[in-house]
């Protein structure tokens, strides 16, 4: 019949998009998509070079063949699209699809077809599990980005102010300027830039100094904020149960003494009673 | 009457200064103070920027209203300027007041405007518990800071007396030492500066490496104390007074069971006192 | 007897290989190896490189004579090669008697002759227990350092793709864009290659910033559970220990406690039964 | 009489030292010293540097009489050099006072003036228990430190037998590639010395990366360990001290609840025995 005959056909499916064979092949294939990936930026000859956007189409039928298989082997298919990951993958096989011809636009869709190695992320669990703890990780850096953001923006505005005619192409702007303490925060050839300042203004150190200091100060309370809220979240919380069971087993122990106790003044009253 | 009159000005004025629109109102203007502040670093048409002049100045009167508002609407105007962040939000507005139109003075006047985004801090919350968080964590920082200090000074004093004839610029008198040094302890091109001295001094290298084994080591130990000491203020607090409240509610428990027996004993004493 | 001779010669030999002179006499002998190693590296005159050549050999003998003492000395010959250390022994061994004696391969037989300077490793207790502990930390960083090297992968190849006519030397191909992006991860002259790109690409900073906060980001949380997960192990164990133990003793005392209130109980009804 | 007076002149003695004015005199004193160790380095007119030679006398003259009236004050003469404090003080006063006027030794005179600043260290108690903590964080480094050595000698030599006709002042010996290791350790123009060596051999790539691999995993690991030592040693100490104070607490209180319910029996069996 053709309920039971589709019925069938689903389960068979759903048996081999389950499959660990099925999820290595792709794990595979996906690396084998890197690969290609990583030869077309070496300079090859023609006919390899055939040969790799041949497997490369392959791989963009195969990725979305699979996706397909995937979004019919889904139960609900309304709820397919809302995890997260799913959405992810289509993003990036729909993406990869995308017929780009053009000589110019041919960077655009080479590098769509980059993206395909994300995919590995998407497929093995651990890094889907890394991922979303990264991810949970981020919030709690929120007010500590902002704070960071306000005093980029405060010192670029005034190095933009000060320096301006010292160096147009390091302070021109404020936008410039930002992006010149950031590298003055990764320390990289900071005092060049320092020195060509302090020739025109030679208490300009001053500024740098605290510029140094404060992103550092900064940075060193966000690294033990989260070095703190990860340990506050996960150790103590396993060592709290523990210590909760214990002392949920103490007390119910010296609960039952207590009604031990009380059975024996009830026996001692009755006894009494008896007496009297 | 005037008494009740100025009462419902006087609380309708709280009302506004507390509600949550007028807050994000505030924001938006130091938001707005904030983009005048970077839009003033490019190079705009006349036009643009007597607007954005025209702006600033309503925003320095805004400014100064809001904060009157506020004051007006604090109930023990005493106490008002004892709130640091007050202190500091006046300090910022009245700043900002200042006319200077003298062409050299007008970096001055731009720099007062530029601190204006630093009301972002006072006005959000959550921003301002950040930084009472981070300045509470200088003191533990103060004798780590001042050993520090001697370090650099003696490095300084020493480099100073064997370099200053080997480059003038690097090592010319103490300070400039100073700040030679904290060069290197950034990594910052120190490898320059060492072949320089080494040229003279082949043995030199010995000077750099236990300079900034020295400072590496004892910035080390700074950040371990200051993970150290906010872990036990914080997680160990916590942990410590929920083991705190299980302690207590078993010597509770075991006394009430004392007692439970302490009345038996006598129970059995009556017995034996009617038996008797 | 044949027996009771070789019996006792391997007594001997067992009391000298675990005997402490013998191991400060290697351990002696292992420094004058890797000092030899390093005056090789000087220009020295002809008759003191001929003596150190003969240092050199005699060495060589020496190590080979101690590993045949250690494997003659030990019990079970099938378990001498199951112990790691011993097989790293015997590699460092046999690899410096190779005999090559041509011009070109001297540099390879020097080469070998330098790892048995890592016998210092093998032979220190403490030293051979901290390797061990290293790389019992290096599973746990496996999927974070596959991660690391999906973003650097991706990296390279957006930056291949884009900047290879910009420098061929740094985004050539994707092998030397990976060590080009290690460079920047270290923040090793990283704007010299920025500037380079976003004057063909001006917007080519958002790459690199957005390359940085990430490894960065993925880094910091790398080190912050390596930190936490040996933490938790050593650490928390001990803490864990120490309390079940105390939560032992405690129930312990509450079980006799109600052991005595039963026999209690016990004579009360037994009183109670002889009134009867 | 002679004991007596020597007696009440000890006793004033000890009292000056003692006296917190004292203290901060002689801290006053050594802040002067730095400061005509910072005013030596700059060009002063001659005048001025007359005053800051006599003060500079008068100085050494005053630790001279403080460390005097410090030995004399001491109850047990010969436990006072036993405090290794009151012999760094020795030996750096001591140091000052040696006569040097030749032309050339003026620099090593200078040098030992310099060190009167560490006095600052020897004075401030709090400075001292820093000291004293930092000191006790050296052993547990020990043998990760020997571990480095050995990481860095092996690859000096390494590099010193391939790279050393590369650049001789880079790789010329082992000593010299011990420092440029060092350099690369840093990060400090790495890439530099990289890219030279990778002209005549194209894979040492490789060896900067496994070096700068190592270096970063061991030195990572030193860190968790001294942050996890020094962890396990303060905060879980007093939390564990506390633990088993409350532990005991409890242990005393079930006990007396015992000893109450044994007394119980007691009297029952009184009460039996007194019936029959």
């Amino acid at each position: 019949m053709e309920i039971d005959h589709s019925g069938s056909l689903f389960a068979i499916m759903k048996r081999i998009e389950r499959s660990a064979w099925f999820q290595g092949f792709i794990i595979s294939i996906i690396v084998v998509a890197a690969l290609t990936v990583g030869a077309k930026t070496y300079a090859l000859p023609y006919g390899i070079e055939r040969g790799i956007n041949y497997l490369d189409n392959f791989i963009t039928v195969f990725f979305l063949v699979e996706l397909s298989l995937r979004f019919l082997a889904c139960d609900d298919k309304r709820h397919f699209f809302k995890d997260p990951w799913n959405l992810f993958d289509t993003v990036i096989v729909v993406g990869s699809l995308i017929p780009i011809s053009e000589t110019e636009m041919i960077l655009v869709a080479r590098l769509l077809r980059v993206f395909r190695v994300l995919r590995l992320v998407s497929i093995i669990p651990e890094l889907r599990f890394l991922i979303n703890a990264l991810l949970k990780a981020i919030p709690q850096m929120g007010y500590i980005a902002l704070l960071m953001f306000i005093i980029f923006y405060i010192f670029a505005a005034v190095g933009s102010i000060f320096f301006h005619h010292v160096n147009e192409e390091l302070w021109g702007d404020i936008a410039i300027s930002m992006l010149t303490l950031f590298r003055i925060a990764t320390f990289e050839d900071w005092t060049d830039v320092m020195y060509e300042t302090m020739d025109v203004y030679p208490f300009s150190w001053i500024f740098y100094l605290i510029f140094i200091f404060l992103t550092a100060f900064v940075f060193l309370n966000m690294m033990v904020g989260v070095v703190l809220d990860v340990m506050t979240r996960e150790t103590a919380q396993e060592e709290h149960e523990n210590q909760e069971s214990n002392h949920q087993a103490l007390v119910t122990q010296i609960s039952e003494l207590q009604a031990q106790v009380a059975r024996l003044v009830d026996k001692i009253d009755a006894q009494q009673d008896k007496k009297d």
